[in-house]
């Protein structure tokens, strides 16, 4: 039977038991128990340093995860590393064979490798990595790193809540370069072209250095990386580049603030979820099927049925 | 001085005023008036069919969305367009070109066109997107399309939103459809291949057509449409389809069942805003900045915070 005696595993937690944070993060992430959990962690000491890997699927974002958590390790810290894989029924074969390589590293007692759902929906995602990214870091992790699938918006909304974000590009995107161009370019605070020993390398390389220079990065320029990861090249330079930005961060005043505006957000979040469910726990099935009803039959719309919930629950 | 009254621009919408639209849009997008516009319109009768056509950038969509105007069209309906332009600082060039060539079939007076932003946050989309749907509907308007940039995953929130959703590919994607496999293949009720003139259109097609019998499409298997909309063939054929989709979502009750199931979203995000100005109105921002100081500081943890904060607002 699994162990569900919350206070005893997060004494584990705090003494380094990997079966203890992987027991806490399933809490978290099947049994939605984030909010028995958290709470009870809240004042370690510790802090640990995140660091997002995003990119298109094909780049080499498990390799690269792989060979800088290897990098790391050299300086003897402990590096927790979370997966997010997509919940589609059709990303089945050739995410598993990554994640099956990356779990490898999970032999290791100072790494700790998890993969967690992307579910598809806002907020869902981010609340239960944000929480097992706290319970990494209660387990005494010093870096902490989300390797999200693919660019899509929800896998932008990940890296938006760690210090330093990776985006990772393959020479000969051209044109994938130019579709990127909306929205996530700007994510980046450190570029890696991997497998740059592929052709097209120094035009892939130079496309992002135009799109930087058209871009509003004020002060902290985003480096491009070059790498190889497969044969280890580059990632000790990547190493250096992430250390470089953590250093611009803490002397700028960003990490604090970076870190207090995610906080923002995730209080906003938790606010958010905590009312969706006194509410829906206050409706009956069959009065929220009523009242779909009369805005299907357009009886009424959807603001005012809102506000008559709200008014019947809150004192306005 | 642009004309404020809502109720007087209600008024003439129903009576097919363009300007009158245009105008009722841009207060439900830029200065958020939804909440005071929609409640004046939900008695219409006039039901329009909703159609998305998103998929990567480059497929030709907006060609494509032009083309299908034109064509349904010639069964004399009234058409809107919403085009959802990403916020990125990045997107200048190349998409202005295609908005520009859409915009110039809104001489035609059987058609509304309507850019409206993608804000990248969530919800921030599709409320003004599903609220300027409405304002179509009651405009008169038979079908409404909504055109999205990209494949992310707030566009693919977006045609959750609508009756039947054309996923746009175009040959030589082969690495691309992979990519395209984690979460976004089985939003699709219709394939297009657009440039079917171009190399690999086959492949192409053999490539969807297989991830299609991998997939759970339960009863209404999409169609795989060739198009070269730039030369208008296959566009015929297109609307066939659309017509066939919206058929199988009558006869089935999916089409009610459907959009019973966008309402209840749709009436959740609205609890939610609601209550997220109520709440927001009622902190000051050093209460905010001091919670969240406190956080930072892990005296406390966020799902104490927000507790305390819906404690001191409702009576749990």
């Amino acid at each position: 039977m699994p162990n569900n005696n919350i206070p005893l595993l997060v004494k584990e937690l705090a003494a380094g038991k990997v079966r203890a944070a992987a027991r806490l993060i399933s809490l978290i992430e099947n049994e939605d128990m984030g909010r028995e959990i958290i709470p009870l962690i809240h004042n370690k000491e510790h802090h640990a340093y995140t660091v997002g890997i995003t990119g298109p699927p094909g780049v080499g974002k498990s390799t690269l995860t792989e060979k800088l958590v290897l990098q790391l390790l050299k300086n003897s810290v402990k590096v927790g590393i979370i997966a997010i894989d997509p919940t589609s029924p059709f990303s089945g074969g050739a995410l598993l064979g990554d994640r099956i390589r990356l779990h490898q590293l999970s032999t290791n007692p100072n790494v700790f490798i998890r993969s967690m759902a992307s579910r598809g929906s806002l907020g869902g995602i981010s609340a239960a990595t944000l929480d097992g990214s706290k319970i990494l870091e209660a387990f005494g992790c010093d870096f902490i790193i989300i390797e999200t699938v693919g660019v899509g918006q929800s896998e932008v909304e990940i890296v938006k809540h760690v210090d330093s974000t990776i985006l990772t590009l393959s020479p000969g995107m051209g044109d994938d370069i130019q579709a990127l161009k909306a929205g996530i370019m700007e994510i980046a605070d450190i570029f890696v072209v991997n497998k740059a020993d592929k052709d097209g390398l120094e035009k892939t390389v130079s496309e992002i250095e135009m799109l930087l220079r058209a871009s509003n990065h004020n002060n902290f320029i985003p480096p491009v990386v070059k790498t190889i990861a497969r044969d280890n090249i580059g990632i000790e330079e990547l190493v250096e580049k992430i250390n470089k930005h953590r250093e611009y961060l803490s002397q700028s005043g960003d990490l604090e603030a970076n870190r207090k505006k995610r906080i923002k957000f995730e209080l906003w979040h938790r606010i958010n979820s905590i009312i969706s469910a006194f509410i829906q726990d206050s409706l009956t099935i069959e009065t929220m099927d009523n009242l779909i009803d009369d805005i299907y039959a357009k009886r009424v719309d959807s603001y005012s049925v809102a506000d008559k919930i709200i008014d019947k629950l809150i004192n306005r």
